[in-house]
């Protein structure tokens, strides 16, 4: 047997079964038509976002990082609700103008972009979190052909991580950002070069769950924003600290205490040095804001045995959820959190395997869990499906086509 | 430094760029108006299935499966070479139908099928390789209401596994086929029920590049077939041996013998019990037909140092080949065989990293690798790009979008 992840809080039982806000998976299946079934809760979103706001100190801003999902309507809602978005291609400023969203709630941090999604970028008045003195010179050439003043901010490649993060992007050779040593003289030639100066983005790392990790490493953000804006000789108009803060997928993680990080960064704010006493502070999540609020229900196909274990064989699988299969950023692979959805909340009787429906031993969605009895027909429920599935995972394998996505 | 893998044979330099099939990688891409590019070598893949054909013994059929790269030139091109199509889905269907193969030249595995695909299949005379019990009961149902005899095999989880091969798909509990002892029942029950019998699919892994790991496996399932032929008494009118050919990705690795393979086999078949006399033998080979004929083009967009690291930023990345990312089915990332196709042949000069445009750390390309210098604007080719390229990657990802694809 191996252990499941946890599943997020705020779910119930209904009738026996799996209900998100209210509303049954299986009529949830039904009211879509179709499974796989991607479910987003703005209910779920927006008591995150109010725990967060209320955690954090006033004056830190939430931007929302739309690469953890860019599923439109979930878009929309969510636009409405934090202070700024961050994307990381022209695509994803696109979909942002589709929405209506104004270029100056936007900033860009990404290690390749084209001339295209630079021209793209300053025209909408969208923030350039710079990764290179090349894309500097690149950008105030293509504002200067466009007659525009570019925002420009430095992404800075710190030479610190967070600790315990998921995925670090942060301390030593990195391709993201600029050395930090090198940020000061950056700083003053795109100053000097007229640019609406825009400050720091400093991301460190992402999926962390301990607080005085968090706490520790925005700490030594403020500390090196401060020495980079002294070093240049400039004030902070503005200072995106990143994000890093994590969800559980795993069984043994423990949510991060976010009444800790808020608590430990409002004391440090009270010191705050001239060189910031101005900036605006943003953090920005992804992961953290959406994860929790979206669930995959996928239809069980099959049951069958072979060799005395158990397999549920289901209508979705990686191609729909990557992450969960193990195959995206881990190297051991560990069960996500998983229910079945048609019996949420019944006894655990067997051991089974969930498997999704594509002809590869990689598409696992469960292995030897410990489960209610399932039937054909039964829907399983994958948590924390919120971010990095549908966008993240190989829709066109095997030519299965995208999951529906719904958002209640 | 981490060595690269070794570049397949059929690439030559011009003007000292890489050419695929005398066309220089710039024609190319100016050609296709875009970059990144995955171009798929017709003349690549009709001398390797010529080269496989002259090495196993004539009474050996060739299909392709599908899966492996469905792009619909090519399928176009490969359908009118190989003697079947294998799918694993009906969406893999519907892209043979869309191009004119008839159904009676394909067979469909997959341990998840829906009801609607099995219509499909079975309206079209595709033959079934049934994975369950309840499958098989499935399809005859379904078959009685459309009026149809449906073609069956029965896809057999073999009880032996193909040694050293990269995915193991036999060989202990598996969500693939019917255990083997239980095959001849089922069998027996789907001959009465009417169908048209079609044999027996094994299929026990892939990627192995040991020919006498191959050549065992073979004979296994020669021998499996007959045990289980003659527990049924019946005889079967064919029997898909699987794949599991290899091709090489990483340094270390060397081409898989198939003259060995072929030999070997032509033995064993000299001595072919009476239960497969008629038999109509298959091997199914996806990977193997088309994963070295096939290269993925992508253009340099910044070329920083960071603690002294060299990084060359393409406009391409995992979104597109998630697979030489090192991130699908893989525990340890090792480096594809990459090189500058700008500077193709020259001598190294650096170390440096290829990565992709995406804002994560998994965006790797190569890492360490030792290459010319190369500059903004040059191209980086990854070679074994034929296969579970282009269908196996999240091209959604970060709103990138696909990369263009071309036969030539």
């Amino acid at each position: 047997m191996k252990p499941l992840g946890p599943i997020p809080e705020g779910f119930e039982a209904i009738d026996g079964e799996l209900a998100i806000t209210g509303r049954k998976a299986s009529d949830l299946v039904e009211a879509a038509g179709a499974s796989p079934l991607f479910v987003y809760s703005k209910d779920l979103i927006a008591a995150r976002l109010a725990m967060l706001r209320g955690a954090l100190p006033d004056r830190v801003h939430v931007n929302y990082a739309i690469k953890a999902n860019s599923f439109s309507p979930l878009l929309q809602f969510i636009s409405e609700l934090v202070d700024g978005l961050d994307i990381a291609s022209g695509g994803e400023l696109a979909m942002l103008q589709a929405i209506g969203v104004d270029g100056a709630r936007i900033s860009f941090a990404g290690p390749g972009k084209r001339d295209t999604e630079l021209e793209a970028a300053i025209s909408a008045g969208v923030t350039l979190n710079l990764e290179s003195d090349n894309e500097a010179r690149r950008a105030l050439a293509i504002a200067e052909r466009l007659g525009k003043t570019p925002r420009l901010a430095i992404r800075v490649n710190p030479d610190f991580e967070l600790k315990g993060s998921g995925m670090k992007m942060g301390g030593g050779a990195k391709p993201f950002g600029v050395d930090a040593e090198r940020v000061p003289a950056l700083a003053r030639e795109i100053i000097a070069a007229g640019c609406e100066w825009r400050g720091l983005h400093i991301f460190t790392g992402s999926q962390a769950l301990d607080a005085d990790a968090v706490a520790e490493t925005q700490g030594n953000i403020l500390d090196l924003a401060h020495r980079i804006a002294v070093e240049a000789g400039v004030t902070l108009p503005k200072l995106n600290m990143g994000g890093g803060f994590g969800v559980p997928y795993f069984s043994g993680d423990t949510p991060l205490d976010i009444e800790k990080v808020g608590e430990k960064l409002s004391k440090r704010l009270e010191t705050l040095p001239e060189t910031l006493a101005e900036a605006e502070l943003f953090v920005e999540l992804g992961r953290y804001l959406v994860g929790e609020a979206g669930v995959y229900l996928t239809r069980i196909l099959d049951r069958k045995e072979s060799h005395g274990e158990v397999y549920l064989v289901t209508d979705g699988g990686l191609h729909h959820q990557l992450a969960a299969s193990g195959n995206f950023g881990t190297v051991v692979r560990r069960n996500y959190p998983v229910a079945i959805a048609s019996r949420f909340g019944a006894e655990p009787e067997e051991i089974a395997n969930v498997v999704g429906c594509l002809c590869t031993p990689l598409d696992r969605l469960a292995d030897k869990a410990h489960l209610p009895r399932a039937e054909v027909g039964d829907l399983v429920a994958v948590f924390c499906a919120g971010a990095y599935g549908a966008s993240a995972s190989p829709a066109a394998f095997l030519a299965q086509g995208p999951a529906a996505e719904v958002l209640i």
